[in-house]
């Protein structure tokens, strides 16, 4: 296993492997490897002839308050992980390498980003598809996996690999989740033992939605009402946003109609978590 | 020489010429050749083994009052001339193949578009650098050619190549000019025959201003006012700007010092043209 911590680099790389006619996959994380992460590399493994893994922190998608300096990062771990699941190469730049003096440069998808964490954290999106554009330049794949954990993101990046013509197939991988249902994230070991349980509200108001969904209810706030009593019923928990909206446009829907996702945000002590479910599909939780 | 109108079928013989080893030499455009594009196509010629040139009016970079609808066309007459300069590949999709219905994703390049024509025409550069990433991922280039005339365009181009780790090489190429000096541009067959004669104010102005730089003169202000009253002695103009920046930036300068350009916008008559001169290099007029 490589690593490249120069995007010229990286691009000679990916240059010779296309040269000789091999299919790159690529996953972009922020490192941290979680179960989570290693499903979406097998993924890749199984999709590409050649798996290249980013790992980096992007510093364009954090706004002043957040966890940019605290976000967990273990590089040993994730490289061990990495070449135990098969990755050919780790690109992992500076910031210096990826936003150097005099960077102004920016990619915008403008309606799917309008609602959700595109409310909650205004410059997210931006940062995300900048350095997703950045990355797929300097990675050059053919296929790239997401997590549809977080959905907004998979559904952006789509968006914009279609708007853009990046010649890329964009694969969305399901949630993987602990045992008593909790979404996998590098984040969750910022939760403190007592928030541990009360993060638990997120899944089982999915697992509840879908119970109201297959029953026949098709009224969104109903649904909503619902899930956010489940929710603030435990302890130390705020909801950021509870939505249901089109899958397409991520845009607020009253009634469930065609493809609907059920997306939470909630600050679980001091701890931001998403988790959300598309109507109608397997919920594997518990 | 082959016509391709689909962005997907671009994309296949693109693909097919590279993993053939062959180097793909692009030059954007909108059509309605003159000498100046056809100077372009022959440096593409000599850089690539594969010459692609692409044909389309992009309405992202008009503003509603612009000239959109008017902007003078003649595909038929345009890839003759393409024929006969070697040109390979026309790539001319319409707008709907460009901008399906759903479409929402840009690219912006901040600090250099604040100045010059970023001012007059505000969705302008936005407008560029979207379809210019577009085409790049449907043409997939090795090296692409962009005309100084328009130099505020080439600087943005090249920002945004280098900030998005595009790897692909940016040939900058000297302004073709009419004999008495104008800059040859799509739009001067609006110039009506009385309007000819004031457009030569603009390079006029130029051979000025490098006139009085060779003989030591540094202070922008006072460059810009010979420039100026030089422009406005003819008839029906109207200066747009007449500004001196520095050719990194773009921002303006007080003193010239380092690489420094003399940017011009003019209305002739209803005609807007522009035109510009780096200090210290050589001026091909007359």
């Amino acid at each position: 296993m490589q690593i490249v911590r120069s995007a010229g680099e990286m691009q000679e790389f990916s240059e010779a492997e296309r040269r000789r006619g091999r299919c790159i996959a690529f996953v972009p994380t922020m490192g941290y490897f979680h179960q989570g992460h290693l499903n979406l590399m097998r993924i890749g493994r199984q999709r590409g002839d050649c798996l290249a893994v980013s790992i980096y922190v992007n510093p364009a998608q954090f706004a002043p308050a957040e966890d940019f300096e605290d976000y967990p990062r273990n590089f040993e771990r994730d490289s061990r992980l990495a070449e135990e699941m098969g990755v050919d190469v780790i690109f992992t730049p500076d910031d210096r390498e990826m936003y150097p003096e005099g960077y102004q440069t920016y990619v915008e998808v403008e309606g799917v980003t309008n609602n959700l964490c595109g409310i909650s954290r205004p410059r997210f999106f931006r940062g995300v598809t900048t350095v997703c554009t950045k990355l797929f330049h300097i990675v050059k794949p053919h296929v790239t996996i997401f997590g549809k954990k977080d959905f907004q993101q998979y559904v952006t990046i789509k968006r914009m690999v279609r708007d853009l013509n990046m010649d890329i197939e964009v694969v969305g991988m399901d949630t993987t989740r602990e045992p008593d249902g909790l979404a996998m994230s590098s984040r969750n070991v910022y939760l403190k033992p007592e928030d541990r349980k009360s993060a638990l509200g997120l899944s089982r108001s999915l697992v509840l939605a879908e119970e109201l969904y297959g029953k026949g209810e098709r009224n969104a706030r109903l649904i909503l009402e619902k899930v956010r009593a489940l929710i603030t019923g435990y302890s130390h928990t705020e909801i950021d946003y509870a939505r249901i909206c089109d899958t397409k446009t991520i845009m607020d829907v009253e009634r469930i109609e065609g493809e609907c996702v059920l997306a939470l945000a909630v600050l679980v002590g001091k701890t931001r978590l998403i988790d959300n479910h598309v109507f109608g599909e397997v919920l594997k939780i518990g």
